[in-house]
């Protein structure tokens, strides 16, 4: 096992009605600013729920934070931050109204151009404080440090991460999922999945706490996922959904082990170029890079294999290329298709996505460094 | 799943060479108590370390807090605490040293009669702030707000839990548990295997990702466990043991579940009239519980004994009776016997024992509040 440092302050409040406690959690006095997307949770009965928590609260709202939220929009927000001196910021949503509220909470605090925090790595010193509710189990941003923002002038999709944008409290309410629309719900098990993934799928380092956990929540989304297509109002399928969802990516299963991530920092240069959904961009390169990698990830595709989809094969590449295209089947069965001709895209994006890949640095990804432009370049081309 | 809300706000500072960061964990500017019990710690070069990291600090120390930790020693450390106007705490040792320091932190705070916290339940309203270095793994308590503390002049152990006694902090060097005597590092295994077992064998409430978690822990206790005795300075070992210990309790497993904890509660009277440690009163007391419950824990001592102990009799009394005695045996693979006899304690006991239980209140035990003095004294029989 590696070394590692592990805090993780947020307090999760889960299951049934739960969003009346929202009234408690805020700090008292709080002068709240509210954000969402595009208003579904003004057709699901949450923002009236949210609305009657903020009684005596003084609060206004901000809406309009779209999927993969743009620093424009996020900007706006930040200079009415200011402006009202708001000191505490509600995002109630999925991924992208909260990692948008993150960057809007460090933006609003920070001196200098905001944009080099996501385009520099700058660091922050401060932030506006935050809580969350979730609507949508996928990229376990409720409960951790990170944020994802992406500039469109540009077509740069890009991240950050500090403890100072940990939401204090996130409230995870199953039964807020019960409307989500299927194809949302689907990518939120996927998105979930490769996170355990990037995790969990390097090499072994004598950690076994850390791969048992990674495998659970693999067994579980694996078990439970394709139940939430079909059992949409089953809560018991929402609820381990939603948990498994946030463990993915709370930080835990990550710590003293490597990591890869490499998946992640290739699709968000699909999604940058082609709009694809950040899960089906997940969808399509990990199957492939998996295929790619399998020299460097041999040890851990075989404990996967075995354990993760109990295959018993003397043959161990057989073994190994059947795990991959078990993962890929079971993404496809949640109706995420894992080819880019599959989305319209031929195969001269590569070149493209390369170039991109180029443009933002990424010229070094995964656990070991390895997966230069010419390996991601092999990576797509294999996805094609 | 069941409703809950859970935070955990300790960090997790974990590896070899570790302990220097203490210098920045403590707040600046504290006057710190350290804590410790009979100065083991002063063998094996933890006590320098630590002096070593203090320096700059105005700070003083306790010693001889003992397994078991006394109210009696512990009020006196309170005392000083007042008198000197500590404002930090720094426990260094296993659980009866951070469980008594927590007892310490909380106590220096109380108006009243500080013993109302354990005998009456008092709730405390402050606490002086803690961060620890552990010594043992075993407890869990380097991460979790739980303490137990014994009152010898009237045979009392009692616990008592508040968010106010968290460590800020926890140091796991795993290196430090090189030197830990056989027998004490067996009990850490024992302790943390039942802690797990207090969470997750109850029965099932559809909870995959908390069942997942709880096997994979026992799994990694039980492959582990007997190399830290038989390849003591195995470093993955000892980290694996030690970070297994902390999940087995630091509160995520048990969220959403039912949980058990008759066998603490039994033997916590084990160890108040008999002086065992607390171990081995666990040992005895869980392969005797588990077979007078095995009616209420039919199912999930079914799925223990296939996922955990990979039974697969097709008939189920057979494998239930399998599942409890491969508990038994690895408890005496360890080292800890598992029968009252073992440890001098005859018959007679018994009636001692119950007696006890029905002085604390003890009436009501396990997951269903069905485990009553008349249910608590066939566990004890079975366990002659």
């Amino acid at each position: 096992m590696l070394n590692f440092s592990y805090q993780n302050p947020t307090r999760i409040v889960f299951g049934k009605d739960q969003l009346a406690q929202l009234t408690k959690l805020i700090p008292p006095g709080s002068k709240v600013l509210l954000t969402y997307g595009g208003g579904s949770i003004k057709h699901n009965g949450v923002y009236q729920q949210v609305v009657n928590a903020l009684e005596g609260f003084d609060w206004q709202e901000f809406s309009g934070i779209e999927p993969n939220p743009s620093f424009e929009t996020l900007m706006r927000a930040a200079d009415l931050v200011r402006r009202e001196k708001i000191d505490f910021l509600l995002p109630v949503g999925g991924g992208s109204v909260i990692d948008g509220t993150k960057f809007i909470a460090a933006a609003a605090m920070f001196a200098g151009d905001a944009w080099d925090i996501l385009a520099k790595g700058a660091k922050i010193s401060a932030a506006i404080p935050l809580g969350c509710v979730l609507t949508l189990p996928a990229t376990g941003t409720e409960s951790n440090g990170n944020s994802v923002v992406t500039r469109y002038e540009t077509q740069q999709k890009l991240a950050f991460s500090s403890a100072l944008v940990y939401p204090q409290f996130a409230i995870l309410d199953p039964t807020v999922t019960f409307s989500l629309p299927p194809k949302q719900a689907a990518n939120g098990v996927v998105d979930a999945f490769v996170h355990v993934m990037e995790q969990y799928m390097t090499y072994p380092v004598n950690a076994p706490v850390q791969d048992r956990f990674a495998e659970g929540l693999l067994h579980t989304l694996i078990e439970e996922g394709p139940k939430v297509l079909n059992q949409p109002d089953n809560y018991d399928v929402r609820a381990n959904v939603m948990w498994a969802a946030t463990m993915a990516l709370n930080g835990l299963i990550g710590q003293g082990v490597p990591q890869d991530w490499a998946t992640h920092m290739i699709g968000h240069e699909i999604t940058a170029l082609f709009g694809l959904d950040h899960a089906q961009t997940l969808a399509i390169v990990l199957p492939s890079l998996l295929q790619q990698q399998r020299g460097p990830k041999r040890d851990k595709l075989l404990q996967y294999g075995r354990r993760v989809w109990q295959l018993q094969h003397q043959d161990e590449e057989r073994l190994i290329d059947d795990a991959i295209n078990h993962t890929r089947a079971f993404f496809e069965q949640m109706g995420v298709p894992t080819r880019l001709a599959d989305y319209g895209i031929k195969a001269d994006a590569v070149d493209k996505l390369v170039a991109a890949l180029q443009a933002n640095g990424m010229v070094k990804l995964g656990e070991h460094g390895d997966i230069n432009l010419d390996v991601s370049r092999q990576i797509l081309q294999r996805a094609v």
